[in-house]
C-alpha cells in the first residue's frame, strides 16, 4: 500500500461543499469517484478539512491509501482526466504512510475577495463577494492588526457550533486593496466554523462604518458572536493553502 | 420615445451567444425579458454585433426605443435586478434617436485570455483557453506586429462565410504576457466571423511551433482559411469595446 497526497484546486460553485453529504454532490464525492475509475478502488479521500458549499480552494489538500502502481505523479494527470473542469489536481505525490491530512495538518492560509463597486461584476460574480457601499479602507486596514495574535475567538464562530476550546492563533493577517479589488488574507494554527467569513464580515461592517476599527478588542473580550458583524457569503472564501511539519 | 444606449458585461458560459436563437438562452433574450418586466414594453435590443456561446463581453454596447419615463441613468439598477448575474449592466444612458448601436459602430477592441500551464485551472476554466503545450513567447510577440494595418483577412475567417469583402484594418494589437497568462489585445475598424479567434489560435500555433513569425505574410496572401492555425476556444475571448465617432 501507498500513501497518496494530493493537492487540489477548485471551483465551489457547483458543489455542496468538500464533504460528502445527502443534499447534493460534494468535492470528495467526485474525487473519490474519478479515484476509483483511475484505480478501480474504493478508497475513503482523507481532506485537510471541510469547506462549505460555495467556498474555493487554490490548495486543499487531501490523501488516499492505494494498490496501484501509477507513479505517484502521474495520479494528477489520471484523476484529473476523470474530473469535472471546476476540480483541478495540482500536485500528486507519496508521502509516509503514517500522513494524515487533517491530523497533521499546523497551520492554514485563507484569502477572501471582495469587490467594492457600485455595479456587480458579471465576470467573476461566484469568486468574490460583492459590495456596493463605499467602504473606508483605512479604517479596514487599522481593523485587521486587532485580530493578529492568541485570542478566543467565540465571537467569531458560529454559535450552535460545539469546540473545546475558541482559542486559536492568528499567524499573520493582511488586507491588500488594488482599485476595487480587496483582498484578505489570514493565516493561522486554525480555524473556527465561519470564523474567516464572520473576521471579513465584520471588516466589511468597519468598512462601512457600522463598527469601529477600535472596537474589536471589545468584539473579541465580549466572546458573544452578536458582538461582530455580519457573516461574508462563502463565493469569497477560498482555502489556499495548508501547512504541515516539515 | 426616447433612445438608451446600455453598456453591457456578461459571461457567455450559460449562453448560445448574444443573438436570439431557437436552440438556448441568448442574453439579447435574457435582456429583453428584463426589459419588459422594467418597462412593460416589448421592445427590440440592438447590439453591436453577435458574439458567439461562450464568448464573453466587459463592454458590449446594445440600444432601445422606449417610451418610459425612467431617468437614463436609473435603467441600469432597475434592469440589473431583472437580470441573471452572469449579466451586467454597466452603464444606461440616453442618445440622440438616430443612434445605432450596429451601424454607427466604428470600431471594436477585443481581447482573448490564454493560460499557459501543464495544469489547467478549475477556478477561471469558463474565462481562460488553457493552453499546456510549451509556448515560445518571444516567437508569439514576433508574430503580433505583421498582423497590424489594413489585410485581406480571407485567411482569418470562417470559409462558408460570405462577405463582400474581407479586408479589414488592425489599428492596434498587443501581446502581454505575465507568467502564464498571456492577454492578446485587438482593436479594430471591424471583424470577420471568428477572426480574432483564428488569430489567436494561429498565434498559439506560433508558440508551439507548428508556425512561424515570419510565415505570417504569406498566410495573409493566400487567402486561404487553411493556412492559418487553429480557432482558439470561443471561452478565451471578450468583447471590450466597442468605439463610436465623438
Amino acid at each position: 500500500m501507498r500513501n497518496i497526497k494530493l493537492t487540489i484546486e477548485y471551483d465551489g460553485s457547483n458543489y455542496v461543499g468538500w464533504q460528502i453529504q445527502e443534499n447534493g454532490i460534494s468535492i470528495q464525492e467526485e474525487m473519490e469517484g474519478a479515484i476509483h475509475r483511475v484505480t478501480g478502488e474504493d478508497i475513503t479521500l482523507i481532506g485537510s478539512g471541510r469547506t462549505d458549499s460555495g467556498v474555493h480552494a487554490m490548495g486543499q489538500v487531501a490523501n488516499f491509501k492505494t494498490s496501484s502502481t501509477i507513479p505517484a505523479n502521474r495520479f494528477k494527470f489520471a484523476i484529473n482526466n476523470n474530473l469535472p473542469g471546476d476540480i483541478v489536481i495540482l500536485r500528486s505525490e507519496e508521502v509516509p504512510m503514517h500522513f494524515h491530512s487533517r491530523y497533521d495538518a499546523i497551520g492554514k492560509r485563507y484569502r477572501y475577495m471582495i469587490y467594492n463597486s457600485r455595479t456587480p461584476t458579471a465576470l467573476y460574480r461566484n469568486l468574490l463577494y460583492h459590495v456596493s457601499y463605499d467602504l473606508n479602507y483605512d479604517e479596514m486596514q487599522e481593523a485587521v492588526d486587532f485580530f493578529k495574535g492568541t485570542h478566543d475567538f467565540t465571537s467569531f464562530m458560529v454559535a450552535r457550533n460545539y469546540v473545546e476550546t475558541a482559542v486559536r492563533t492568528i499567524t499573520d493577517i493582511s488586507l491588500d486593496v488594488n482599485g476595487g479589488m480587496i483582498c484578505l488574507i489570514i493565516e493561522g494554527n486554525g480555524f473556527l466554523y465561519n470564523m474567516v467569513r464572520i473576521i471579513a464580515g465584520t471588516i466589511v461592517d468597519i468598512g462601512r462604518g457600522k463598527l469601529n476599527a477600535a472596537d474589536i478588542p471589545d468584539i473579541i473580550d465580549s466572546k458573544h458572536r452578536k458582538a461582530a458583524g455580519h457573516t461574508a457569503p462563502s463565493q469569497g472564501l477560498y482555502l489556499e493553502r495548508v501547512y504541515y511539519p516539515k
